[in-house]
């Protein structure tokens, strides 16, 4: 049974599944111009650790639900991630020629098509979404509230937010709360996303859509200030991007505020308490997402 | 009542009641970055026709439905098409400074945040098309039905490709049937989206969604070909940009393929088409709907 694969397996299976889904997220048949699909896929293929829907299917798994139905929904959070990600890149944005080794979207397809394909995945996400009642009759009511949950989390007061947030902040942070607003919603706000959603399609009660929210804020914190630490400390080739580039744009970090050595303390703290919240919750099938926190903090890329 | 009213004051009172809604839309109680409201709403309250909200509060009315709960989605079509222009505004894309007379996004807040509040307003309409879920109670089925619709017309295969393709066809278009692509996903997909959703919301039979899809389509087709001639010999201070842009970009317009009274032709036959779907399909209160396609026509600017 899949609780006796190690993690690595886990992992790669799930990666290989959602890889193969997202392959075919955009229907054939659809009058596309060619170019646009391209840019599309270009990015949504380019690899990544597809951290949110394997957090999804997790949480589904948690609870004893079906992963076949979350499928579209898991495919969803990965188009969002990936607009946010061709956005960011852009010019105007942080202005990077590549992401995990590859060239961004518009270093291939120019600015305009890299403006319009993120405009298109960000789109097709809640098209990706309403497939999960569509196809595998998840309840309207359900749906809907990850169409609004989704909406909320991706949207101005969660990514988006803290993605202007973070531009704005670029001429100077000074307090640790405005880079915690930052990290929480450029970050969390996804994973938490993902975690509820699972939640919602596996019929989750109350206490525990809670408890993955809480466990999904606090994981996403801690993975961001990995982010932090790994970037100052990690390793170039296994990350596939310049080390300290945050640091060269002067871009003020969680160790900037409190040192590495409280970074790591406060990552492990956010990580059990995560993790304390999903035990208390009584989930029937929990082992997994708790070893996915510990994953999360101990990855070197 | 309202048949009673001229035109002029049925278009009158519709757009100051969305603009009441619109101003209301983003929840104030939200943490959102400053910076980002503000931007979001500059474009979100700078005037327009708000052609696509009074479609589709005119074709809830054709069908004796509550106009009330459609406000959400009303507001949704036009977050979708205020993020459509202050995306295509940008230098990377058409370059405009100007738009009805007043700056454009990026020029007043620069690139960065004008790429994010347009995602931000894309994301922000499926959460109030939602809220006619949660607040009006209309049935999650069929709010399901418009989110579904508005994420296929407003995306890769709607708005989005329509926009791809006519970025693309700056380089040269060679025959009309690529225009006519161009302009019906560019106009028409998001005003089919904005017939069909009031359809949907006051519970329209197969046959009525047709001919609202159809006539939506027509119109769609017949504005943006009055938009093309507008361009050619309309009135400057009428117009609110400069008359001729577009063929100063060498821009390949309607006109330019078959003239200017082909062009008025095809256009008045598309319109009577148009409102013969509606005609056929037996609508209660039609009258309001069919005068909106004459004035789509008439108008000069």
């Amino acid at each position: 049974m899949s609780t006796e694969m190690t993690i690595k397996q886990y992992l790669d299976q799930k990666v290989e599944l959602i890889e193969a889904e997202l392959l075919e997220s955009i229907p054939g048949i659809w009058n596309i111009p060619e170019t646009l699909r391209e840019s599309m896929m270009y990015s949504l293929m380019a690899g990544g650790k597809r951290l949110r829907p394997i957090l999804m299917l997790a949480a589904v798994e948690a609870l004893n639900g079906s992963t076949e139905s979350a499928i579209p929904v898991a495919c969803a959070v990965e188009m969002i991630h990936t607009y946010s990600l061709i956005h960011d890149d852009l010019p105007a944005m942080d202005d990077d020629d590549y992401r995990r080794g590859k060239l961004t979207n518009h270093k291939v397809y120019g600015e305009a098509m890299a403006i319009l394909s993120g405009d298109a995945l960000l789109t097709h996400a809640f098209y990706s979404v309403v497939q999960a009642y569509r196809i595998y009759e998840v309840p309207a009511e359900r749906v809907l509230d990850i169409v609004e949950d989704l909406s909320r989390l991706a949207g101005a007061p969660g990514m988006v937010g803290g993605q202007a947030a973070d531009m704005q902040g670029e001429q100077g942070l000074t307090r640790l709360e405005e880079l915690e607003y930052i990290h929480t919603h450029k970050t969390s706000d996804l994973i938490v996303f993902s975690l509820k959603a699972g939640g919602h399609l596996a019929g989750a009660n109350p206490k525990q859509l809670q408890a993955l929210e809480k466990f999904g804020y606090n994981i996403g914190l801690a993975f961001q200030i990995q982010d932090d630490i790994l970037d100052l400390i990690g390793d170039e080739k296994k990350l596939g991007k310049p080390v300290k580039s945050d640091e060269k744009q002067q871009k003020v970090t969680y160790p900037y505020f409190v040192g590495i050595e409280a970074s790591q303390a406060k990552m492990n703290e956010l990580v059990e308490q995560g993790k304390q919240a999903i035990i208390n919750a009584g989930f029937p099938y929990s082992a997994r997402l708790l070893e996915l926190a510990d994953f999360i903090v101990q990855r070197d890329r």
